[in-house]
């Protein structure tokens, strides 16, 4: 939680943020998303996270509805977390993520390619302008009150 | 810092997000993005962030490359914050963080819209595959290794 301020800030990044700012919580959308991961054994194995942390992660998550957790196995009792159209929306959150990184500290080459299955081609997020198309200058992109706004 | 574990995660979001996945780094980028803010009061009133976090965030900001640190004043001695390419380029991933909250946790509709300001119209982010166009299925992109892969 981002506490008292929560309130003040009504921006959807922030509120993006109080749900998966939270540290790990990308990386395990991110393994969940490109790796298939859904068992806690192997979000843990992959990613060294203390079980604790991961597992209050992962019911946070299901919580907000970006998984959900399904049993595979009655004796033991064993449950995975699948991720939800609200979870799997996060993807271009890591991918403007990484691409980041990649460009700015990678400096051996971006560790991994995101690419287009069909055709083992990269992908890239364009910005896009709904009348007049390709936005390229970062600095042209402003801000206006949303129906939304406060 | 990740901790022990940053060494494991050869991924290009998780140093990203050593940098700027720390509680608030985001909101202060996004203010001195959209709202143009540099000096350390604007920011604090914008977020009602405690000083000392403030603090922290934007010595980190400057550390990393993110932020330039220049002097506006001499008497009092006063210093602003100014973005720098590397902080600018985290503009993308503001807007992946501002589009997936505006779907999903903006029940009232966005706060706030980012528009082309040349037209006032609306951007969107698009999943482009450089070979064959856009991508409109998430679940078509895969990942394979890179350059930098351990």
């Amino acid at each position: 939680m981002l506490g008292r301020t929560y309130e003040d800030q009504n921006c959807s990044a922030a509120r993006a943020l109080e749900i998966v700012g939270e540290r790990w919580s990308l990386l395990i959308i991110r393994d969940a998303l490109f790796a298939g991961i859904t068992r806690f054994a192997d979000f843990q194995r992959r990613l060294s996270v203390a079980p604790n942390v991961l597992a209050t992660r992962l019911d946070s998550f299901v919580e907000h509805g970006l998984m959900e957790r399904r049993q595979y196995s009655q004796h033991p009792e064993h449950y995975e977390y699948v991720l939800t159209d609200q979870g799997r929306d996060l993807q271009p959150v890591i991918l403007a993520l990484s691409r980041w990184g990649d460009r700015w500290v990678a400096p051996e080459g971006p560790p991994v390619l995101y690419v287009h299955s069909a055709c083992d081609s990269r992908v890239e997020q364009l910005i896009h302008c709904s009348t007049c198309g390709e936005v390229s200058d970062p600095a042209d992109i402003g801000t206006r009150p949303g129906p939304g706004a406060s």
